[in-house]
């Protein structure tokens, strides 16, 4: 079983930028973290970060089929992206939104989620440790669902 | 004479996504009944498609002092690209908007489009069919401003 | 089969009537351009105008039973005539609304049409070539649904 | 120079039609008198009245390429009519918009003039005197125009 | 005594159109029924139907000084013709409005009535066995003003 | 089969309040004249008229079972009574509401029927001929429900 | 000269009914302290009380062509009951209204009266006395009316 | 002690009206409950119902000076009659006010009691059973007072 | 058949609260007869009283399986706890809400009721007597539902 | 290091509430599974559920200069409990909120949570399995801040 | 005479809960200071703190037919429990109303009191000292009540 | 010390887009008065263009620890782009926003900037000249920051 873990603008910044805010490890130590817990699940990771919208979504379509699931964090362009959440929609997979920080406690432009009502559920504020926990509970959802 | 054929996000899932609402033919069907119709009207086409808004800018640019009008069916980002519609305009190309389903009929964000005051004028609600439509429209357009 | 082209007020000026907006064919033009496209596509075209609302709610009734689809271009009345949706409606064909110019770039007033959500497409702003593209449109349409 | 004199529906009624209010000249009363003006100002006069929208635009039509200037009372159809407004501007003659009684102090629906804003100008509530106004005033502003 | 039975647009059409709505009775079944009163009434009955605005109105002035009331069913211009209403003021005839269905319970724009407040009275919802009421209502309204 | 026609509060005063309004014929008078209408159209007659609230709704409760439907002009309880319409609907029969005057055209708080949404239709204005059209037009609605 | 005196509901419990508002003096005292004034002015007088809105009407009525004019006070109807201003103004006689307490300065549901625009004038909050007060005032417009 | 169940229009109906609103048990089913439960409290029932408004507020005075309270389900007019809660206030008896159904629960008109605020309490939405229970209830309330 | 009887914040203070408004029986005496009335109902009482939100709810979870219904006087908790409502729900048992006080005649606040759109009915304004009529109510319902 | 894991309101009928949408797992399940996890994180866990929103802090108290962190499901006090926040944040340990469904996807008055700007974050939507999650997500925050 | 402070939820947190706002002075130092002043005013303390709802009005009802009157800070309580206040109400002793932090300048939900009105009066924003302040206030209105 | 210069979409076209509202000079022209500029202040400068919201976040990536600040004119990314915002502030580099037109006398949508707050400031409407002061104001900037 594949499970892709999509990323979003910015996130390829993860350890350097406002590391007050979004701490200091990286995004290869998010995936080396990942991994192991995939191989924990028995589940095959496909883990990128883009930083155009048209890139996420070529990456959405090209999950179609050979995917089981994904864990999104769509960064800055899950407040505003009508056409990743088609993209979503359209490969018909459960997903898993991310955050790092609480965006419920930031500015209001990052309180509304174009993603949100479309996915299982959500994960936030939990640092760069919610992507293992969203790819735990993602693979819980699809085991539940066999 | 070359004409372009651009298609914006999620175009390429065409015959798949969602096939109740835009019918079973691929892109790849549409492009070959296009091709027939260029024969006929001794054009040229170019037709792509692109989920990224700056290919599609990149795309649009690139149709300068060579392309001599295209067909545009920029799908989510028709309704909230500014760039796209400043690179349209900048090059100053006619182009026809085509829309597979009947945006009118659907849900109000898909209701405006930020190109449709730029174009020469739209094909709306026909189907994969509306392409060669504007196809022929634009010809017929080049011709009469000949 | 029938194709019943309708035509509505100030529309048998065409060729003089502000020709920078309407183009310099005139209807005898147009109806010319469309036999030859009739031909082509095996129907024969039943095409009129009138200046007055009741004369083309006659010519709508004229078409029942005997006419299998219409390309309508309501002019001015298309903004304010519940009777002919009305008889539109009452004789229950399939049919696509034309305009010659781009209306959704002209007066507010323009922007609403009585007759768009009961039509099957519309073609709007590609001149009177704008017919022909209808006249096939709605052919496709007709073929699609046997 | 042909300057028409275009009425519209109920206007054949003047005289008998509640003259307390549009009074009890006949429009033939009315005709006599613009003659004799006519005369005066050398040009040659067209009369005219219609009950029907479209047989208004028919006439509006014809006077095509013969015709200087019109004084037009459109009756009720000033409210609501935009056929007959683009039939106006559809063969570019300049126009004077005539009503009898004021207008702005009867009922709301009688407020609104779809002609106004088109027409060189306008004579209001001064009876059917204001026809006699309207042809000086036209005259006036053809000369000046040549 | 001559009664005018007048009918607006679509109204040809009764016994085809909607017949759940509007039932299976045709005019002309309606026009040999109110024959029938007619003779029973001695009145003479001038029963016509148009679909244009301009020839009910001819028809109203065409009643003048000759008919002596009208039944009126205006179909569709019920709810906007200042004109009609217009013309059945200015000739001064008493009239019936009459409905076939109740449009007190359909949609909010059929709910107006332009003609109401000038009518002798209405009778809605009955079905075309209104017509006949209509009829027997004005011929004893024109009698007790006798 | 048995018809009521059950009148409301004052309508006892008929010919006599205020005859420029009402008319001149009384109850009485309108009562001979239905009993023709009645044998004519085979069908017995329970004429009543109440100037209290609960004498009527009495009426309509001793209607129950035995009689087939009711010509109601209730009068000032029109625009008011909820238990008069409970009465109506309790019973289950059906009614076609009358008024002498056209209620449209007199103050604001007549033109509200509390009665008029559950009523098969109505007729108003046209004096106390409307008994008899409204007979006319019940007999036939239960004819055509047979 | 007949006047009458016409009370609505709970009137009859003038004395006993909440005496700190309405007083301790019953409708005889009032009706002995009544007739002693009418001997004085010389008008016979008809005085009746009633709880039922039917009944009052039936009185009313029973008025008509024998009551010069009347004193009401309809209690707890006089803010609703548009029959029975209707039954008043259906025998066209004048009547001056009473309250016996301050209306005006009570709830706010007996701030609006039904009658007062149909009566000669009336007088409110002046106790019982008032009565005698619009007996006087009755008598005084009546004999003006000579 | 004497206890009065007063009810209101329509109620002589139960058992027959709307069964599944108001259940199949007739108003002499409800007295015949009620009078065993009298005779087990001891008490003397006077039961009553009534169509009118008029006949209720008779019925309270009638009660006077003899009745100890009353039950009351004033029907439809628990929405709006003044004069009936002036008569129980008048009396100055207290009384429980039923209601069969739940009046929360229907339409908005049905939710306003114009008897609540001067009434003792009230049992609602227990079927005809809360009659039983509102005499209970009353005459504790009574004996509460000795 | 066990009953509950449960009862919130204060309620311990009966009789000696504010004896004016909630009397002068304690809960104790409450309960004396409502077991009498349990024994001659053949039911078995658990009755309880908690000033804490959450003991009302443990006691509420403390039924489930085993209690057949109950009579709820949640006191001020009435008027916010979702909590409460939430498990009363929660065990799916059908209650009887009850007010020693008139509700409707106390503070804005008390009006509305948390509970009450999922309770069966209500009682209110009846004193400490209310309990056992709910008791009564809520047996009948039960009785009727089996 | 001890974790506490604070349940509110009804949380103990987990497995037999509304199964449907809170599933079947019970609290006692969802225990265990999180001992499991709390043996693999070297954590000692101290669960507790509570009702009452009083013992809810005593308990968060009781964790004060004990406990080291919390998940929190408050149920239905997570609406509207200022005071359990201000108990959460005296103690000033972090916390992580859980709810079993989507409050996103439920009724208005479940969107807004009282302790969310308080908390580190939040899980949402994933079930029971979201305990579990919340334990890593709050464990590896504890450690973060080490 | 015997005084009770009562002191709401989370106010056994003092000294240590966000000491900026509240001080760092603690509840038994809070004590000590009040009883030196008890002393001074011969008077006997009852100190206690509660952060159950339930537990505070247990508290309360304790208080009764024994305590002169109560220092009351209620915490977050004060802004939600109407419970609490119908306690204080219910036992009838003069209580007046503290608050260690101006209320009125912080979040918008603690400006309201449910307890206030039935205060003798309030101390607000004067830190711990506003209890010294109370307890005298207190006393001098007991006494001047003698 | 290297500065970045950005340009956002269809600045590639500067010199041939609508060159009335975007002047002569292209891109390469500006470029070349920049280096001056950058002689001149001995800076070194870095200067690209991109079409793509991805690519632009990409090339701010690449600027970090390297470039001591930014000129940029992100075009119609400006008025949407938070996730170039987001880059922006995640590299920590000061930059002055620049406008070759004024966006303020624009369209509505181009007055809102997504960078603005976040810059050190910026220039608008002065023409490419723009460019040449904003590098000049960061140079000074960033040497008032030494």
């Amino acid at each position: 079983m594949i499970i892709a873990v999509l990323n979003g603008p910015n996130l390829n910044l993860l350890g350097t930028r406002e590391p007050d805010l979004y701490g200091r490890e990286t995004l290869a130590d998010v995936e080396r973290s990942l991994r192991r817990v995939a191989t924990e699940l028995d589940v095959t990771l496909e883990m990128s970060q883009h930083n155009g919208e048209g890139e996420l979504i070529d990456r959405v379509h090209a999950m179609r089929g050979r995917v089981s699931g994904a864990v999104v964090n769509a960064g800055a362009y899950s407040h505003s992206s009508l056409a990743l959440r088609d993209a979503l929609t359209g490969i018909a997979i459960p997903f898993v939104e991310v955050h790092i920080t609480n965006t419920q406690a930031r500015e209001l432009v990052r309180r509304r989620s174009m993603l949100a009502s479309a996915a299982v559920g959500s994960i936030v504020g939990l640092g760069t440790f919610g992507y293992e926990l969203a790819l735990r509970g993602l693979v819980r959802h699809l085991s539940a669902g066999e």
